[in-house]
């Protein structure tokens, strides 16, 4: 049974020099020596040492210190002591009292030397040890607040749209089948439909979080057959600008809060800098990144059209050169390319207001301006050979009075890589998903 | 083409007398009579007159407004001018331009006795027209964003954990299961598995909203297949009151956001005062409010163990009979009829640290100090008939120092449904989800 002592924090010690406190953690580094015993305690705020000098037969402090393992959960009461020589920050707790609230077997099953999939089966331990992993669930949380700050400055509305769907949404290919009672349902691959219709509501601005999924056999390291995606419709937009401008605005102020919050710590853990990026950003069409990547020898073959992610990066690192500017809105691309609810151009109508939005050469981003004239969208979707019975829910919001709209999707996950500079979005999630790891 | 007139909501129309203004928004009632023509328009933020005379041939605005449908999508630019006559704020805008940027087909496929199944099968008009519809996303908005906020405040995460799990969790029963690639995954019944790794990887309180799924064949106003839970999870606490402590707050907070930034329009729409709770709740163990019960005369059959809707309702009306209070926390749940990883009374051991909270006699949360000792854990799920092998994973977590921790998932649609007193569940979501509706 633990008793009620109040806990400190590793960070607020330096606080209680002179004082008992209780500290909560885990042992890690752990030095018995023959008249001392040297215990490194860690918690989600930072690291203290436990010293303690043996006092032999009796000494239930020396017992339970002897008898720890590495990784077990423990609560140590005892008085704060300044001391330069200790390396943690000058402090040292003594302890009077040490409870082994869970004793972690050895050895452990992973180590400094893990490979990723190994890490990944025993994720909580992996997290737990690197303390750069639990920053940068610090970061995510900050990040969200972040956007959802500015989000809902604006007037936007946290929405909650189904993950179950009647009909396999967009083009069918991808989608995960369930059987639902006596039919089948499809795992949301977007809320696309789902955050128009809001839109068709009368919502005026929608903003989510949530899971998506795609049933991809890709095993790239920025895909994931399931990932947390940020979603904004905005309604009664002039044009795909509006769409593009509330999100750099809405990036540019996320970032800075987590640069404020975090910028020394991911320096010091991760070894980037965070810059907050200046609005707007750079916007270049896809007919002008072309351009500028066969003028650099970029022709690569099938990516005639569409940007490949070797592409990606040459823009990028193009756009960097020419502007100083980690983002690039690539705009208007093909419509050939894009699903039919992208709204095409006016003047050009084999291209659509939509846009990919790219941060250090990967796309964050897929946004657009949706069509919402029912017969123009009744069109798009035979163009692309889409059946309108699965389409008929909705179809049917564009008939009632929908208003022009636009809005676009950003992986959570993709934005802490480029933001923390990791080589696998397999490390930017808790658990990851892919076409071979449905566990833990 | 829209022009880019910037746009004025109607809220603030009356900043704006004497000038020219944009609005956009939804036609709703239209009156044309001999000479006159008036319009109602609504946005979001509520509804406005439009006023015309009719000037006859030639007359752009008179033949927009005359070719207007309910609910068609609107761009009016006008002049607004103070009348007191006007019921709609004593306001009227005169308009020199009405695009149609989207007309609507006429008539309109709900109207306002169209019954529920009718209203959801067209949920987009539905809340469009029903300004009370709109309201309950903002509530939701802010309720979320309170919860958030003290979250925060005390040291929260936000967490993201998979939806789609490789074995089924808790018993196995009620889950949807999908193919996966080569294989079968299952729809996380809740994020208690996941939230439960996080903590064992060191994250200190985990908060996480997202969708939970239950394969459940339930018809009441209170269940949905698909819902959105908020799940929290502490670590290191003292013991189960911590968890319940930490919820109330929670709530209490929330609450007195969501009173003071909707308190007034939500008793206008809804006829329901916002009474921000005190605390602490009520608590009484489950023994307690059974004999209560039964002391009124409460004894349905099958029911021994367990509080049926009809007895959380008595019990509710006899706690706040007693203590004037709406919440009340039912604790000390006998172990038959609570998950294996509740923990057990260690006075008790046929009783769980498990508790629930009612909310005006509806459950809004299930919570427990979790098991954390990897041995007792064992046992308790042998002695639930589980088989290990799916839970191997799960089961991890506890072999290397899992703290002691607790925490509860709460069902965000039903404080919606007792906070704006609504009848039925399918009302406190945007797009519900039962074994029968798998659409829109």
């Amino acid at each position: 049974m633990i008793r009620s002592t109040s806990r400190t924090l590793v960070r607020d010690l330096r606080r209680h020099v002179g004082e008992t406190v209780s500290v909560r953690g885990w042992a890690t580094t752990l030095r018995r020596q023959s008249r001392m015993q040297f215990v490194v305690v860690r918690d989600h705020t930072g690291t203290a040492q436990i010293t303690h000098r043996r006092r032999g037969a009796g000494d239930a402090v020396e017992a339970a210190l002897e008898s720890l393992t590495a990784e077990s959960a423990v609560r140590i009461t005892g008085t704060v002591v300044d001391n330069p020589v200790v390396k943690l920050g000058g402090l040292e707790l003594v302890p009077h009292e040490v409870e082994v609230l869970n004793r972690a077997e050895a050895p452990l099953p992973i180590d400094d030397r893990t490979g990723i999939e190994q890490r990944l089966d025993r994720r909580f331990l992996d997290v737990r040890r690197r303390p750069e992993a639990g920053l940068l669930f610090a970061v995510q949380t900050t990040l969200e607040q972040g956007m959802r700050e500015f989000a809902y400055a604006a007037g936007a509305t946290e929405m909650h749209t189904p993950k179950l769907m009647g009909a396999a949404s967009e083009s069918g290919a991808d989608v995960f089948a369930l059987d639902y009672f006596d039919r089948s349902a499809y795992l949301a691959q977007s809320p696309q439909f789902f955050k128009q219709m809001a839109i068709a509501a009368g919502i005026d601005k929608v903003f989510e979080v949530g899971p998506v999924f795609r049933a991809e056999p890709s095993f790239t390291s920025r895909h994931a057959t399931e990932f947390t995606g940020v979603d904004v419709e905005l309604a009664w937009i002039d044009g795909v600008e509006d769409v593009m401008s509330f999100e750099e605005r809405m990036l540019a102020h996320a970032l800075a809060k987590v640069a404020e919050a975090h910028g020394d710590a991911v320096a010091e853990r991760f070894g980037t800098d965070i810059a907050v990026p200046e609005t707007p950003f750079p916007r270049m069409t896809m007919a002008e990144a072309q351009e500028v990547l066969r003028r650099g020898g970029w022709d690569p073959e099938g990516a005639k059209e569409d940007l490949d992610p070797e592409g990606e990066r040459r823009l990028a690192a193009h756009v960097e050169e020419e502007t100083g500017h980690e983002f690039v809105f690539v705009t208007h691309y093909p419509a050939t390319i894009r699903p039919f609810y992208h709204m095409r151009s006016a003047e050009r109508p084999d291209l659509t207001l939509g846009f990919d939005l790219l941060w250090k050469g990967l796309e964050i981003t897929t946004g657009a301006q949706r069509e919402h004239r029912h017969d123009v969208l009744l069109e798009q979707a035979a163009e692309k050979g889409l059946g309108t019975g699965p389409l008929r829910d909705y179809l049917d919001c564009f008939r009632y009075g929908c208003p022009p709209h636009g809005g676009f999707g950003m992986g959570l996950a993709r934005v802490l890589m480029v933001l923390l500079g990791l080589d696998s979005i397999r490390e930017a999630v808790f658990l990851f998903r892919g076409p071979h790891r449905l566990t833990p």
